[in-house]
């Protein structure tokens, strides 16, 4: 089966779907996205993922460009016509197409791209019965990072720097040396028995799984804590975890050379993707 | 006459001239640009610009799609086809496309796209006579503006904020209070007689037009200085500049609320201008 994007309004084949040059998603990194997980056919935490987009949305003075009753409506025929039953929706707007100026265009109408992937959950499982590796390096991010912008070269740089170090993620270390979060991901470790992720603020961004895990670990009254950590922490830690809309919960067993706990997933690391799953809202589309 | 784009190898017309939507730069800021002043036909400081460009593409492990004598060739045939004969060619290279990752995607070829644009010199002209308004904000971008990537949703966010207090340009403000740098110009004051810009750094763009104006500086005897300033140093400023490939040497006549001199262009402003126009080389094509 072929694949089929949404790009402004048209149904294209995959090979087909282009935006114009002067897209200032393309020239200036102007716009916004957001990553919906699919599970079993259904949209997680759908809610959640369109109000984060309307904030960061707002935060760069721009608008939906369709209702959001049309949005969901074309989120739900992609996943339909891609057969997405496991997988990803990814959906990016940009201020649209304007000659090339810094400052924002007069009546430019934004540009909206809508993609359905398949993940294989087997990929998933695998990587969460071993857990993954991660390597830390300076968050040389923009203070903006809590608006889910597509200003991510940092966060490129930060993701290939793990990956060149047989790493799946890498955690990112600000000024003051504590993490602020992955580069694609929460981030949390546990000590003293108590599970750890950063308040939010500009640093990170608002994750969903991060929120929704956090409501899982209430209901089960799970021990937990929104606290700065840093690489000393991390070598106390007994677990450690990254969230994600497709990671879910992932533990995380090695922290650049420092083994996390006895270097496997720990004992609470099906406890807390438990609560996560319980928790999160799935949408039938 | 229709206006002709250079994408990917194709000369193709401006409207139907398109990029995938999984080009990275279009879902990361994974690419660097340039852009290059056309004067009466000529390319301003050709060669500078390219080695910034193989620079930028260096520091993010890209390469350069076509030999240079082929980039040179097609900025040319833009210049030609478009008769741009005041103006600038815009180059912007990204890492190509390929299925949304993070971390580099193998064998994936650069995208490349060269547009042309005719500028109206007058407009220059005028602008120069009158001086510019210039605001401050804080500097929100990343730690790497010394690469001219397309992470740039910062420079947007600030220039917007400059346009809406009637401003041309914004300076902005790092965490120690000193200015590191216009928006999309490199920034100036003169101060007790001493033209004063910051050094280069990770924190500032390596301007050509800063580095062609310093040559014209020496050439010429006048007094400059390569060090930080901040709001009380610009209170101070008898005048004060701003530079940049499009606006070559441009002054700037209040800043914030704050009237630099008499609040017009100073007497060293053609004397600055001069020092840049006969220091730059220009290239036929």
């Amino acid at each position: 089966m072929s694949r089929v994007v949404f790009v402004n309004g048209e149904y294209l084949p995959y090979e087909k779907s282009k935006v114009h040059i002067e897209d200032r998603g393309y020239q200036f990194a102007d716009g916004v996205y957001e990553v919906f997980a699919v599970i079993e056919n259904k949209l997680a935490d759908y809610d959640a993922h369109i109000n984060r987009l309307l904030r960061s949305l707002s935060e760069l003075n721009m608008k939906l460009p369709y209702s959001k009753k049309s949005i969901f409506f074309h989120i739900s025929n992609i996943v339909k016509q891609n057969l997405v039953t496991n997988g990803l929706v990814y959906l990016q707007i940009s201020r649209g197409v304007a000659s090339r100026d810094f400052k924002f265009p007069n009546n430019t109408k934004s540009s909206l791209v809508i993609i359905g992937k398949n993940m294989p959950l087997d990929e998933y499982t695998n990587a969460f019965d071993k857990g993954i590796n991660v390597s830390t390096t300076r968050d040389l991010r923009w203070k903006r990072v809590d608006i889910k912008s597509l200003n991510l070269l940092a966060p490129v740089l930060a993701k290939q720097a793990a990956y060149e170090k047989q790493c799946q993620e890498s955690w990112l270390i600000d000024d003051d040396d504590f993490i602020t979060e992955g580069s694609s991901s929460n981030a949390w470790i546990v000590l003293d028995e108590t599970l750890i992720t950063r308040p939010v603020s500009n640093s990170i961004l608002n994750g969903i799984t991060r929120s929704t895990l956090i409501k899982g670990l209430k209901k089960r009254k799970i021990n937990y804590k929104e606290a700065k950590f840093n690489i000393d922490d991390i070598k106390k830690a007994s677990e450690a975890f990254i969230t994600s809309a497709t990671q879910h919960v992932m533990p995380v067993v090695r922290v650049d050379n420092i083994k996390i706990g006895n270097g496997l997933p720990g004992p609470k690391a099906q406890d807390f993707r438990a609560a996560y799953m319980e928790s999160l809202k799935l949408t039938e589309i």
